[in-house]
């Protein structure tokens, strides 16, 4: 059987702020069987994952690139990889066949190809919406999970921010904060979103930077006693101002720095004399390198779901034509939770 | 017995670079003798600690301050408190007794008077030069110890970069690296100081940083395979030349940032991307909080130098007087290793 297959390209690098007019949708027909020997599985794209950091794979060059795979450049006209949840159609590997429900790295479109040794593995579907196997319960989980236990080494009753709390992994992070018994205030881009912040995850408090016009002043007024704890997802002055208001020995997880993907001259310039004199640590991570917290962020994160202690925002668009509006919108902060893009009914 | 005291002070809070007429000398009056009952002691200064974070102190305004004694503010037309090595003259404290040699708190004075409670030890002389417990055996040689050991972590073989690498504190990290086995390229300002580096100190290599004028190109050429360990007493661009070019799981020791401490608006702003996706960590500490590796950092540092193996490097100037001019030519890059002012024999 032979299918059109769509697929999300980009059409040059982006350096700037992203565009729905830098992507370009191609087709290409895909025969759905595998030819005898072959070591390749075809599965069609159920939910996949438009994260910020993709972005900066999309720029002309990173002198982080090839560091790590959610660095590798991608290159125009190429099909886009991405994290996401598909359904087997065929397979010419033993470990899957057909029908099998899988998470892991596909493509920007409706079908992808998966050869041999490809980032995916069987989903255990637990009685949760197949879109928890996109973000809550994968890396946008293990990332606000292994970056605030790991990281951050919390203690209770300790003193936490969270910037882009109203994100996929903020929102997480900020209710982990909670449930470990810290004190959270989360800052987000509109009334809106404090509002969820509060009145839905039980932050503590919440702001929105863009009323304010003096963060460091607006730290301070958050928190009087200082912070102990920030959690970084937008760089720049957030972070200069929370290391301002920091307690001695305080943790800045370096989660993301999403104000500063779009503008290569902005920057973090913290006062480092404070860093020295209040021992602070800062530290940049990535979830793939805590794989040894990740049975203990599963049956964590499901027994709180399960008890109704953790909302699970998600954003979802749907169809593929929907991805380069999705992508381009988390630069505009216009996504509550995780964003996701439907493609086909389970 | 009455003497007159010389004793230094600062005339303003200084905020840009420092000059000698920001200070003055001031004389009094002083009784060699303890009014009965009176919990102190009366030392006389032999050596008096030089160092740029006093700096930090002497500004009109610091958000770290009151954060550790450290950075506690100094008062203009008052002593000024500084570490040093003195013999005790009269003790009304019965831990002392007259001619002790004690090594602690004092002020920039010829004599000080050091309440019970002062943070004063005795000196177990084991046959070095008195000066050395000032620097190799006090706070800069357990900063380089502690500092190396206790926050870059490193391994054999690792790649460490150092700058300011002639002062008091870089000289020994250095020294320390390569003793353990880490290969070692240091920066200075002077071509006199790298030659010290590469033949006195056994550093693998070094670089005049004044000669260089693209510092991410420089050490680039320095480490082609990358630095896993930056110990930081610098700041500003030299950070920020560091972060691009280090490995992954690469550690930054947060030590100090001289080349900020004149200009406040002077600031490093690291590539945090960078940092996420290397998974850096930097982070700011001090000497003190780190008293564990005491012992071990002083039989390390006697075995060396009795050895042979680690070079201890001093620059004493001589007589009270010679203070503001001494303080004020470290942020020249005059010293060449521990700064310090010999005030009388022993």
């Amino acid at each position: 059987m032979e299918v059109t297959n769509r697929y999300v390209v980009m059409r040059n690098h982006i350096d700037g702020t992203p565009q729905e007019s830098d992507f370009e949708l191609k087709t290409e027909a895909l025969s759905l069987s595998i030819e005898p020997g072959k070591k390749e599985l075809i599965v069609k794209n159920l939910y996949l994952s438009i994260d910020p950091y993709q972005l900066n794979r999309m720029k002309q060059k990173s002198s982080s690139q090839e560091t790590t795979s959610f660095a590798r450049a991608v290159k125009p006209s190429e099909a886009i990889d991405a994290y996401g949840v598909a359904r087997v159609v065929a397979s010419g590997i033993p470990a899957f066949k057909e029908d099998d429900l899988v998470a892991g790295l596909l493509t920007w479109g409706e079908y992808s190809i998966v050869k041999e040794g490809g980032l995916l593995n069987k989903v255990d579907n637990i009685g949760f919406p197949i879109s928890h196997h996109v973000g809550v319960l994968a890396f946008s989980g293990l990332t606000a999970y292994a970056g605030f236990f790991e990281i951050c080494k919390p203690k209770k009753g300790e003193k936490v921010f969270v910037s882009a709390a109203s994100g996929s992994v903020g929102s997480l992070v900020g209710q982990y904060a909670k449930l470990f018994g810290c004190y959270v205030v989360g800052c987000a881009s509109s009334q809106k979103k404090v509002d969820l912040l509060k009145q839905k995850l039980g932050f503590d408090e919440a702001f929105n930077y863009k009323e304010e016009t003096d963060l460091k002043s607006t730290l301070k007024r958050y928190f009087p006693d200082g912070i102990d704890i920030y959690f970084d997802n937008v760089g720049a002055e957030m972070l200069e101002a929370a290391v301002e208001n920091m307690n001695t020995f305080g943790r800045v997880a370096v989660c993301g720095v999403i104000s500063e993907y779009t503008d290569k001259g902005r920057r973090a310039a913290p006062n480092m004399v404070d860093v020295i004199y209040k021992r602070i640590t800062m530290q940049g991570f990535l979830a793939g390198d805590h794989m040894k917290v990740y049975k203990d962020f599963i049956s964590d994160t499901v027994e709180h779901i399960q008890a109704g202690k953790l909302q699970v925002l998600e954003d979802i668009s749907h169809g593929l034509e929907s991805i380069p509006s999705a992508f381009v919108g988390l630069f505009r902060g216009d996504n509550i939770g995780k964003k996701m893009v439907q493609l086909a009914d389970d």
